[in-house]
């Protein structure tokens, strides 16, 4: 009780509206869940735009899109940030079946991973190796590998807590597998899908060829968890199977794009930054609401509080919509190169890509000292059932900005479900609910004030 | 960190499989993710069986289900418990439309409140007079309701952030609508359904007429969200319109039920009882996944993580299959009134009643100081990220069993998207995700542990 007194008498300021931190809070919360903005926006990213991969037509339009919404919420600054990036392209639908050796075959659910070569235009045809590791696969080395295809079958963890720490504990797969099955002359690469649940999605991600010349690349795409399973179960009855599978995926040349940013220029500290973004490219097979339009319209409606609700910031408060998270960095990397050349100071950089569900905390990357202060704001959040504050790393997009002296911070929503839907067909619109998506926004623009109001 | 090195050290126990409790809550939530029953046994209760109101043949076949899956539990007993439960019948599917002064129609989705009587065969037509709670009712008087319809459409309040005050906020509006309504000479009743999103599903649950005498009860459906707004922006416009709605549902003769219960005996305390349970019965228009499926099959996982981990209780632990919550709770109430003419002291009863969505914590019916005690294992869960541990009501169903000195309990879960869900035709198995639920399960068995090994 003592501690929440203190707390009270060090929190009344006069700040913006003049109202105490618990009233500002409030105020926020009410105004995202009552009058909110952001499921309106992601209806219309979502399902008037759809799947939004870098460099594609629907990312240019997202990107028409999100700075024709910034332009009427009143901010002081409007702007495209150019950068270019990579552009592949899947081509048609991949088409995959499991032939036995009486000359049944059993079609299964794949997709071609980002980044893949495709196949000969005929398809590839292979006996399969499976392996649960790059250990297993050492261990059969050229003579087992060779002119197979490598079929990844590690699942996710599934008594893990952390949905994003399963996920961590797989992804070497997907990424690494090519490369690696390449080394012992596999002549493609099955993946089974980074998903908890036994369904029939086909996961996209990306995957790396490392510095592996062009002619040593081999086709790689992601399997279904059902069909993983199904595929499992058929080796065990007949090792000689034979997996077809088809995928016209390329890499293009890099085209322009933009990173869509807006500022309310702070009252005080103008030269010092506070931004919250998302990032706006998405994979393909869905409509990118989870990852990461629900990051984006999130960040979007941390700004339009502000302006709602006449909190004036003291620091320039920044959205950023990074564009090219998925497979290549470089709306992230540029933005950080930009600021770094025009000496902008990024006191704290609040990155939402975890999906729109109930927000549970924030992961903080900052020196303890700053995160003993942060902890203290925590009761602040009792009423709105946050209480998941912890010390991590905070996102992809904001790491380039990350210094020795400034903060950055992953929102943390819920993760139980995000990997049902994670660069999926059903990463869509439905899947999210509007009140998990505001409670995000309000969340993430409580903490902005709260940093605005308080320093670091 | 010094209190919580001394909660480890008071929590080494040799008890059960010679673990602490930190290895004991590890092994039960590893098995309820990774071997678990719960989402097995909910997809035949809500895929097989469906939607079972009390007293129909439904809710029989769910009593034979809930006795087979626990006869397969190897647990020490497993019996019906008889009980008399009402039982209302829907009949033919609703219908309802609005009708302007052109004699243009709009057809609305709406469903008979439990309990409702019929309207006239052919349906009943009257004009509508909306209110938004008792007090604008009793203003309007006899002279403004006389032969209207009461629409009753005061919103569940979004900027709540527990849903479930929200619908507390609004049920009289379901509840009490009709017996209010009627004092003043309505023909009818319509209530906004208690749902915080705009869609097009009613949402049915249980209304009383009181002591009101047969000829002067009128019938009361609820409406959904959707047409809710629709009706009250056309009655701005054209305030004579003309509303019809037909049901013909009807109100039996009680019939014999049962609860289905099962124990595990107590090693030290035979006499004494730990319960688990949620409601058997559901409403009729879902499959009654959520409502409460899961609770029914968290339950039963919970008993099935005892006997799997060996874990032998000191109490009696039994599993109780309530019958009849939604529209009685006759179940409960036997359940108790059994218990205390054989004596039987219940010292812990944990329901789970609020959905199969992730879960948060608990709500404690006790005393200041069994809830300090309870406080103390609340770190043992945050590695679960359960975190609301709180002094309040426990759930409708152990209500009958709270005495001064025991403690009840309500599981709380994420409660964002329950009302999307709560007596509506989206109440199925494909909205539970396997993973929440499962986390549910553990998160009571880990409670139940904790309460068996230290007792209150």
């Amino acid at each position: 009780m003592k501690k929440i007194f203190v707390l009270l008498a060090l929190s009344i300021s006069y700040y913006a509206i003049g109202q105490t931190d618990e009233e500002v809070l409030k105020e926020i919360y009410k105004s995202a869940l009552v009058e909110g903005e952001s499921y309106n926006w992601l209806e219309t990213l979502s399902q008037d735009i759809g799947g939004r991969l870098s460099g594609s037509l629907n990312a240019e339009r997202a990107v028409d899109w999100g700075k024709e919404e910034l332009d009427q919420l009143g901010l002081d600054k409007v702007w495209l940030q150019p950068v270019m990036v990579p552009k592949w392209v899947r081509g048609a639908k991949e088409f995959a079946y499991i032939k036995t050796g009486n000359g049944e075959t059993t079609n299964v659910n794949i997709c071609a991973l980002g980044g893949s070569v495709s196949t000969n235009p005929l398809g590839l045809t292979a006996s399969v190796v499976e392996v649960k590791n790059f250990e297993e696969l050492a261990a059969l080395g050229e003579a087992g590998v060779k002119g197979k295809i490598v079929f990844y079958n590690r699942p996710m963890q599934a008594d893990l807590i952390s949905t994003f720490e399963a996920y961590g504990g797989c992804v070497d797969q997907r990424y690494m597998g090519a490369v690696q099955a390449a080394k012992y002359g596999a002549a493609g690469v099955i993946v089974r899908s980074m998903n908890l649940r036994v369904d029939d999605f086909p996961h996209a991600g990306s995957m790396t060829y490392g510095d592996l010349p062009a002619e040593k690349r081999i086709p790689s795409a992601a399997i279904s968890t059902r069909d993983a399973n199904l595929l499992s179960s058929m080796l065990k009855l007949d090792s000689s199977l034979q997996f077809y599978f088809k995928q016209n995926c390329k890499q293009l040349a890099d085209v322009k794009s933009y990173n869509v940013i807006g500022e309310i220029t702070g009252s005080q500290y103008p030269d010092e930054y506070i931004i919250v973004g998302g990032h706006l490219d998405s994979w393909d097979l869905g409509d990118g609401s989870h990852d990461d339009g629900a990051g984006i319209v999130q960040s979007m409606e941390v700004l339009r509080l502000f302006k709602t609700l006449n909190i004036k910031p003291k620091h320039s408060l920044r959205v950023v919509m990074f564009m090219n998270e998925e497979n290549g960095l470089r709306g992230a990397t540029e933005y950080a190169k930009v600021a770094n050349q025009k000496g902008e100071k990024h006191v704290v950089s609040l990155e939402s890509d975890a999906g729109g569900f109930t927000p549970r905390g924030f992961s903080f990357d900052c020196t303890d000292d700053t995160f003993k202060k942060v902890l203290n704001w925590k009761p602040l959040f009792k009423p709105y059932l946050i209480h998941y504050f912890e010390q991590g790393g905070a996102g992809a997009d904001v790491g380039p900005l990350k210094t020795d002296n400034n903060v950055t911070v992953g929102l943390r929503p819920d993760s139980q479900r995000y990997f049902d839907h994670h660069h999926a067909a059903n990463d869509t619109f439905d899947a999210v609910n509007k009140r998990e998506l505001e409670l995000g926004a309000a969340t993430m623009a409580s903490l902005v004030y709260l940093f605005d109001n308080h320093g670091i």
